[in-house]
């Protein structure tokens, strides 16, 4: 199986975008996202977001999206907002080889830590992290207020 | 009272970063903060985080940390990473006055929500934000990596 792990191209927004889409249908809640291709297009191209992604047989088979925070504690914070391996290749290793692009990135950004999010349901994900040695905090609660 | 709200400008740096250390103390982890007033010089500078400052007699009373990020289902989201007014001054509405120009702020950048997160102990807090009708979400998870 060759894979490579490389960044974003323009012309792989389709694809990404795709990716969180069928991501959501799967967690049953394809209405929740309203953000539009075009919406992609402009935020990427403003720099908001950045993309790693896996590509096999010129395919994106797996991304890894982030963008750079502040850790008012210990400075510069790579997130890593979404991190999907499309279903018929999990388990192939994939992901490792993603998130290791991840932190590679984030230590090449001088950021001092790397933050995500999981769902406290998602064994299968809190056992790749405990895997990679992270550290798993289930204290906070995330507030949010939408806009219409 | 005359309190004004306003972005935050460089000689406010220190003055940020002192409010950061007091709170840490406050919460008894003032060895946590790792990040020097030289880092918040470079990474203010970088246009890495945001401040607005609540300013009474010419002193900074308040702060609200934020930065640019991205939700996959919903665009472009601004994060609150840290709300902090000094303790003399609070109950006194200037929470209040920060966290409204905060969400003037995301809305005039064009974000689509914003996020926040808050220790799931800190009751005053969680009413604060009740009472500004925000969602809270207790069923994540922080995950993070520290780079040493």
């Amino acid at each position: 199986m060759k894979v490579t792990i490389r960044k974003s191209e323009r012309l792989d927004i389709p694809q990404i975008y795709n990716m969180v889409k069928q991501l959501a249908t799967y967690e049953k809640e394809p209405e929740a996202v309203t953000a539009t291709l075009a919406d992609y297009y402009n935020d990427w191209d403003a720099g908001i977001f950045q993309v790693l992604v896996a590509e096999k047989d010129n395919l994106v088979v797996g991304i890894a999206i982030y963008y750079m925070t502040y850790s008012t504690w210990k400075g510069k914070m790579l997130y890593l907002e979404d991190f999907v391996v499309d279903a018929i290749h999990r388990q192939s290793g994939i992901g490792q080889l993603l998130f290791d692009a991840f932190l590679s990135e984030a230590k090449r950004l001088g950021a001092k830590l790397v933050k995500w999010q999981v769902l406290d349901w998602n064994e299968p994900a809190i056992r790749f992290y405990e895997k990679n040695a992270a550290t798993l905090e289930n204290q906070w609660m995330n507030g949010k207020i939408f806009f219409s």
